[in-house]
């Protein structure tokens, strides 16, 4: 009976948050604006034809150039050259071997040129070999310090302000938000609690294999330099299958590997919310989109708004794009 | 504002609950009961040296034998037999093949016989083939109607009313419940929230790979023969890492193959539960241990007490075995 008790006011609470003052102060009064709320009003709406129960309030986000910047590389390899640096001792053949050898050079564009290979390699020898709790304190310590070469904030500090307000908005009503990211898993849980409010059992990412092992008479999770999964493009779509077993209403992303993440949320029945951040500001951020080599995006500003999904144009559409 | 409000009267009614009447009535007033509540109270009383914060709260459980029962065989070896039979007809081979022929005759003996190579090909040829929809409708089909042999009952009434009074008590009082069984995470999944009061997104169990296809105009997930991952043994801390991405604080499980997970869980540092169900009551459930085919306990038994894990006697401990 107080559980049922519990429920109820919890509900009654959530009903009031919908219409207090904007949930949304740094989003424009523009279309994706006035889309989002009136999908959210809508699902939430007890009675109503769309209405969504809570447990089924699921909402996936993309992480980089989503929820955080991209740009020049993602910040994840930032922290894969850092370690690089940091490792180097104990590694005295990389000074011959690429891309290590680039790296240690501070040449990145060389380093980068062997593509998606070159950056798998750095990342097995820089995420693997280690335990999982070695490994989250190595990425909690360097998350607490590194900064962005251009900017010099802190990466934490380059996330998206209208994203943030749209996390609390959602889960305010209702909604259990996930992030479902190219990223490495075990790179981002660390510090999504924190910074996006998303606990670390709602973090979907790519992996490597780890195995369970009693050593010396501890038990530990060991990272092993092998590739579990990938979770983009068509990944998105079976990580999401995998790790919430069941299909999000309300998706979110910036680019082409998000593609089939937001073809899958809508192609589900009743009411669905698909978005597309557009970098168009390179006043404020950057602007990139079809030519770009990280975060391209071509066929979702082709095919998005054939479909229905918004567009967000972080120019037009964001009054401030990082917290102040 | 209103969020933090929401968040202190929810605080508040956790709190009354805690004080409220036995939320384990059917536990008999013994040490594994006492055990348990005395560590949820010293887990959330603030101010404590013990207290966890409720993002911590983190509980997993085995389900075969730990929250329903697993005798004469696993409850999904009936599954894959139904199905067997009822996909009999599109493979007229089956006659001839083992072990599908042995399923077609009935004789379950012989089709086992070839131990988990054998159950392995069966779940292949029943769990795949499908898109995830069509799989989750089959299995929702099946547990709603299909009946253990001996009691007669649903499959979902030969849960453990004790055990359902233990996840509800530890949700009250704010921890997350996990399940974290061997068996098939979508053949959990379809019930588990109705049954157990825990999501989809909540399951961890083993499974086959999947790939995402748009099939004349329609996205889908479709399931592959091939296998993706066993949440047993020493999967089961693997399969924890990879999906809650942090140590849970208290492990439920009944069988060997829990025990790398109750390991894993007591080996973090702060409060720690973990507890063993004890299957000795031939008169209300079965009686089975160190050499049962299913379920097998040696290790737990002659290791938990000593490691300070409680082990439950399902005849001396519960009140009750299955909902009334």
């Amino acid at each position: 009976m107080k559980h049922t008790l519990t429920t109820l006011i919890a509900s009654a609470l959530l009903a009031a948050n919908a219409f207090s003052a904007d949930p949304l102060p740094s989003w424009n009064d523009a279309a994706p604006k006035q889309a989002i709320t009136s999908f959210v009003e809508k699902v939430t709406k007890e009675g109503s034809a769309d209405f969504v129960p809570v447990p089924e309030r699921i909402a996936v986000f993309d992480n980089d150039g989503c929820l955080w910047a991209e740009q020049p590389m993602y910040f994840q390899a930032f922290f894969i050259f850092d370690r690089i640096r940091a490792l180097a001792p104990q590694h005295p053949e990389w000074k011959e071997k690429e891309p290590f050898a680039s790296v240690l050079k501070g040449d990145v564009k060389s380093a980068l040129a062997g593509g998606e290979k070159a950056l798998l390699e750095m990342a097995m020898a820089t995420h693997a070999g280690m335990t999982g709790d070695e490994f989250e304190k190595i990425v909690s310590d360097w998350i607490a310090t590194a900064k962005h070469p251009k900017t010099g904030k802190l990466f934490t500090e380059m996330v998206y302000q209208p994203m943030l307000e749209l996390l609390a908005y959602l889960r305010d009503n209702g909604f259990k938000t996930f992030i479902v990211s190219g990223g490495g898993i075990e790179f981002m849980r660390p510090w999504t609690e924190r910074v996006y409010g998303v606990p670390p059992e709602q973090v979907v990412g790519s992996s490597i294999k780890t195995k369970y092992e009693v050593v010396d008479g501890k038990p530990a999770i060991i990272r092993l330099p092998e590739l579990n999964f990938i979770d983009d493009k068509a990944g998105k779509p079976v990580g999401i299958y995998q790790h919430i077993g069941r299909r999000p209403i309300f998706a979110a992303g910036n680019s082409d590997g998000d593609f089939q993440m937001l073809e899958w949320t809508t192609a589900g029945t009743g009411p669905r919310f698909a978005m597309i951040i557009h970098h168009d500001d390179a006043t404020r951020e950057w602007a990139y989109d079809r030519d770009s080599h990280i975060g391209k995006l071509a066929k979702g500003l082709d095919e998005g708004p054939k479909r229905g999904w918004s567009i967000v144009s972080m120019k037009d559409d964001w009054k401030t794009v990082f917290p102040e």
